[in-house]
């Protein structure tokens, strides 16, 4: 049984000091519990006093400015390839910052290049003696003799960072002018750690009324290199999760102690691609991650019992500074945080921030933050703006995954005092809050009813990468727009990685897998799949009755004469353009009642026109037993295939949308056979969805769209079906 | 100075038995001085006793019917790969020729498959060990044990052909019930040489009126493999190169003997790519090649002596059974063939002709053939038809290649009978003879002017593929398109192969190398690109003023961070997918008049929108020095780059068409920097095109339009403009 929820609590208000009227007027309102500072506001005493918790944020690395400017070899360091330059004679000389913003970046010269830079002749491809290239410091340069003229030569060289990331970001997004530019120092440096934790503990000691530390993230911010012309390119690099920042000689002389092998600089730098979370990484790029992991929680620890002596709680933003964190790894508990904020868009966001194991409280930062412009620019809190609107627009999307998953906390970041003009904003936010705190107690009661049987995510990184990508939602990159999907969905949903895979099969309890990417990535797994384990498992699973859903390039691997692997279980292959002399099976598509689609129970609730977004083409029929139930140009998009006694379908492409997440969803209760169970506990309009919580006894629909929703929800007996209107961007909770 | 053409010759007509009277009427009608024999038509006494010269043709593979039926050891042969199987045991069973033709193919049991044949375990790329395999003749099968379940198996075999492919597919084509089946015999077999040897004398006596003894090629056919189900999947596998039909454990163990080493089945079978001419060979096939063409000119030699001590002449016909003749080799001349025919649609086709070294005479055959339907089914001549258009449109395609370039003879194939109704026709053909022995009196005054500086195509094949890729024009291989623009062009072309370059560098004289075609194939260059003195070469030859024109993915060859081997010298790359985390440079098109195109030399003719036909994403620009010109989703369609004293240009894609042509054209004189001497002897609108015959003082102009045309023709000193109208598929010829 389910009792009602309570009507304050599980809320974070950022307060702002001069304000304090408002902020305790908002905090009534809203029903926070807690009172944090942001980024660029304070507290005064009055708040600090008013009887709330307070969260107080800290970003250690860039904490103590003047020592940090003052010990350079210090700061924090990264690998950097030069930009090619094309030998015309024997002796070439590359400006090693060419094109590179030298604010964030000094050649670190001190660390003996010899030992620790490579030169690379790229059309070779082979590394160039360290006799043929002298170093010019005071040119920033590299000489290199004896190049062969039409050849292109790069130098990996190791850089400084002197302008932390974030700070750059903001100072020179918001013209900051001649304020301070903050540095990072190096966590790993032994004088650094002695300095980090004396101004944590001083720190501490001057917070005596900050109930929680919130740290943003830890030491290291994801990869961000910046161009020397910000117009034209000032992304460089940029990746959420790459461990190119973390990177010093320390680091790698450690790295050699412990693990027994040395790392190049072209481990990390890989051509120029360094190692983005997008492509299937190397062992030896994962045994680091692992090193500074380690690292990461060793230290971090030391902090966080620090708070803890001074009878606070430690909490981590997982955002910027979180590479090294992880807290989708099992040792995350090990940290000892209290509590995980994760900021969302998206509500595989909040299925992230569900999944972290080993802390007490799970916080959700949500959308719109209260800044008077949105990410692109558009108005929020000011004049245009409809701050009200765009919240209802983002709460529709991680409510999704809020009704799948129990998150404890909620709150808001920014500047209070922009919402005072808009009273239907403070007025909508106190609804919001209660509608969390309502699904936040359903969840107390139960877990809400999933499909029988569980699907598995098959990428590189399988559960250290769950519910995300790299980073919040990229466009182009298909897999956001799978978990998207599934974020909301009453399915058990498991993340699995190749390397499991081959050590333990396929994961007990699992019906479906799902392989999604372009050939490469490391979400389709690239070199994963030339381990014929991987094929050979995943075959037998299927042959046995298992269900596969390959979406774009599923298990590309460059063999002669197949493009994927799993071809003979998809019943399709991709031509990437070798196979013009080879003729193609001649398909006729299964006449049904939808113009577009064959008929089958996948595409039985198919109505707008199909559309997955970036396609991938040339796909062909391998015989007889492939089904293709939709195609352009004669290419495949949709198809399904039964092989042994299992089942598999492709996907030329995924778009998230009402209708693809139905398609979606269909197509992995056939692929599970499970076409039986269809029905239960579900919205017959793909813009509601319907959540059954057993142990309150409750029927939760919500409309993910911006107008009133007509729909009828089918119940757990499979035949009753209860229909109902959804307001606008709303919910309905039932008896069920 | 030019003579008057003469008003008959270089015309031969196909005779048709039971037709005298229209025979020797339209002979004469059409200035013909030979009449032939075709496919299914015979030439009666009354005919051959005309006084006309005589052709008839021969196919000597299938000239031995009961002969190559008695003797199936004595049949072509060729490997076939059997289609995937997938084990769920550790036993596997696969049917040998389960999916393909068995009227067409028997499984050669009798040399010994330990020997000769190969099975794979394509999950791992493993040859399975012979031990481990069994074959059961009877079933057709071989037998794995100790597979691993889960991967796929696939077995290498020879087979027989059993009924050679021309009179496979015109007898199911046209329903011909219980006729023939003819069988190919194997002429690298002793006793077939001395079969056929007797055949061919014999013949030669039963014919003392024949003058020429067309060989319809020689020996072995294109590669062309049927499936078992013909609605579905007919041609498993076509390609009108590919030597794969020409393999025997005779021909393998001659090779090993030559070369010194030993060929393997999956030499050959490759995956199940076999050795499509479209895809980059391997040295291995290269030398296989080689070995063929030197048997199949040895044999030939020898047939073709025969024919000349009996007083006759001997043309070969360069189509179905041209393997192992290859008129682009340097030693086609030493077959001693006194002309080449060639089947033409295309202008490239005319070029390719006229390019072949080592015959005195060069004649086309041109489009439509006498048949009731064309090749697509529709009605020809036949009601509902229209020959007469037909025949000028095939004529203005064929005609750009012919005013480029001489040609001796032309003529036509088929039923005379069916031209009766159509008196039009017979008045068009007519005129078209004219116009064609007018085009070859000019040429023999003297060539046409070519605009100063050679353009090089490269390709895997350079020139032993000149002015083709692989037979007649397929859609989707950009290389056709370009060739066929080509073909038309007032330039001097040459074909060039990786090969030769690095062995000799860039011919003297070129001034812009065109590489053209997708990732892999033959045309962009494949595994030629791994050698490091491809990418040094070219480079250097862009640096010291050359050009560069690279089309879809020129250069293209996996490397970590870069697609293209020349991104520097084009200034774009291409992003496979594996730049989600690297930033694009941000460029900006320069304003132009053209909507769609941004202001240059190259785009200045541009007027209609820009159709490139299939063309590459993902194209990113490398930095400041790259001019884009037109674009799609922010992927460079078109783009111009300067490097050293060299320029470059890039397409995404081609697409033959008068508009297409003349940004080609204008991109090769950019390239070359040779803007300067831009329109000499040029047409004004792009659907007509000038030729200057400067021997004979001549101008010709061709309308390649079904329209009339105005257009204006700039002459020699780059000022004098003439104004003059075309007639629809018109030409006009004035004094210049």
């Amino acid at each position: 049984m389910h009792s009602s929820p309570p009507t304050t609590g599980s809320f974070t208000l950022p307060g702002e000091a001069g304000h304090e009227a408002l902020t305790l007027r908002l905090a009534q309102k809203w029903g926070a519990d807690t009172i944090r500072d942001s980024d660029g506001t304070q507290l005064s005493p009055e708040i600090v006093q008013s009887g709330y918790a307070i969260y107080s944020t800290i970003c250690l690395p860039r904490s103590v400015q003047p020592w940090a400017r003052e010990h350079h070899d210090q700061l924090q360091q990264n690998f950097l390839m030069s930009y090619p330059v094309v030998a015309a004679k024997s002796t070439v000389t590359i400006e090693l910052l060419n094109g590179f913003f030298t604010e964030q970046f000094a050649v670190n010269f001190a660390a003996d290049p010899k030992r620790w830079w490579q030169v690379f002749d790229r059309t070779t491809g082979r590394e160039v003696a360290k006799k043929h290239w002298t170093v010019n410091a005071r040119r920033g340069a590299v000489t290199i003799r004896d190049a062969e003229p039409g050849h292109r030569y790069t130098v990996n060289f190791l850089a400084f960072r002197l302008w932390e990331e974030i700070s750059m970001y903001n100072h020179l997004t918001n013209d900051w002018g001649d304020r301070e530019h903050l540095a990072a120092v190096d966590p790993m440096q032994p004088a650094v750690q002695k300095v980090l934790l004396a101004f944590l503990d001083q720190w501490l000691r001057e917070h005596p009324a900050t109930s929680v530390v919130r740290f943003t993230s830890m030491f290291y911010n994801f990869s961000w290199f910046w161009g020397a012309d910000r117009k034209t390119l000032r992304d460089v690099y940029s990746d959420w999760g790459d461990y190119a920042m973390t990177v010093s000689p320390r680091a790698l002389n450690l790295f050699a102690k412990k693990y027994g092998y040395r790392l190049t600089s072209e481990d990390f730098v890989n051509g120029g691609l360094y190692n983005s979370t997008h492509n299937a990484p190397s062992r030896r790029y994962r045994d680091y991650m692992a090193f500074v992991h380690d690292f990461v929680i060793a230290f971090g620890r030391q902090c966080i019992d620090l708070v803890h002596r001074h009878g606070k709680k430690a909490y981590v933003f997982y955002d910027d500074h979180w590479v090294g964190v992880e807290p989708s790894s099992p040792r995350f508990a090990e940290f000892g945080f209290d509590g995980l904020i994760k900021c969302v868009f998206n509500a595989f966001e909040v299925r992230l921030c569900a999944h972290a194991k080993g802390v007490a409280t799970r916080e959700l930062r949500l959308h719109p933050y209260l800044f008077p412009t949105g990410l692109k620019g558009e108005p929020t809190f000011k004049a245009g703006g409809n701050p009200t609107l765009d919240a209802k627009n983002f709460w529709i999307d991680a409510r999704r995954g809020l009704v799948r998953a129990p998150i404890d906390r909620i709150g808001l970041g920014g500047y209070l005092s922009l919402v005072e003009p808009f009273p239907d904003f403070q007025d909508y936010i106190a609804d919001l809050a209660q509608e969390f705190r309502l699904l936040k107690s359903l969840h107390a009661a139960g877990r809400p009813w999933t499909a029988p049987g569980k699907v598995a995510v098959l990428t590189a990184w399988g559960d250290l990468r769950a519910w995300t990508c790299s980073g919040h939602f990229t466009a182009g990159v298909q897999l956001y727009d799978v978990i998207e999907a599934l974020a909301g969905l009453a399915l058990d949903v498991q993340f699995l990685s190749f390397d499991d895979l081959v050590a333990k099969g396929v994961p007990k309890g699992v019906k479906v897998i799902v392989n999604c990417g372009r050939a490469g990535t490391a979400w389709s797994g690239g070199h994963y799949w030339s381990d014929p384990r991987v094929e050979a498992v995943l075959t037998q699973f299927v042959q046995k009755g298992g269900g596969f859903v390959g979406i774009g390039e599923p298990s590309a691997y460059a063999q002669p004469g197949q493009c994927f692997k799993l071809a003979q279980v998809l019943g399709v292959d991709r031509d990437t353009g070798d196979r013009v002399a080879n003729g193609k099976y001649r398909y006729t598509i299964p006449a049904g009642p939808v113009a577009g689609f064959g008929a089958h129970f996948i595409t039985a609730d198919a109505t707008a026109e199909l559309d997955l977004g970036r396609e991938t083409d040339g796909i062909y029929v391998l015989g007889a037993g492939t089904t293709v139930l939709a195609e352009r140009e004669n290419s495949p998009r949709v198809a399904v295939h039964s092989f042994g006694q299992g089942r598999s379908a492709y996907f030329s492409g995924f778009k998230f949308s009402p209708e693809n997440t139905r398609l979606l969803h269909r197509t992995l209760f056939w692929a599970a056979a499970q076409e039986a169970k269809w029905g239960t506990w579900l919205s017959s309009n793909p813009k509601t969805e319907a959540t059954y919580f057993p142990a309150a006894g409750k029927l939760v629909v919500i409309n993910n769209a911006g107008e009133s929703q007509e729909t009828a929800i089918t119940l757990g007996d499979g035949q009753t079906v209860r229909p109902m209107r959804v307001e606008a961007h709303g919910m309905v909770i039932t008896e069920a």
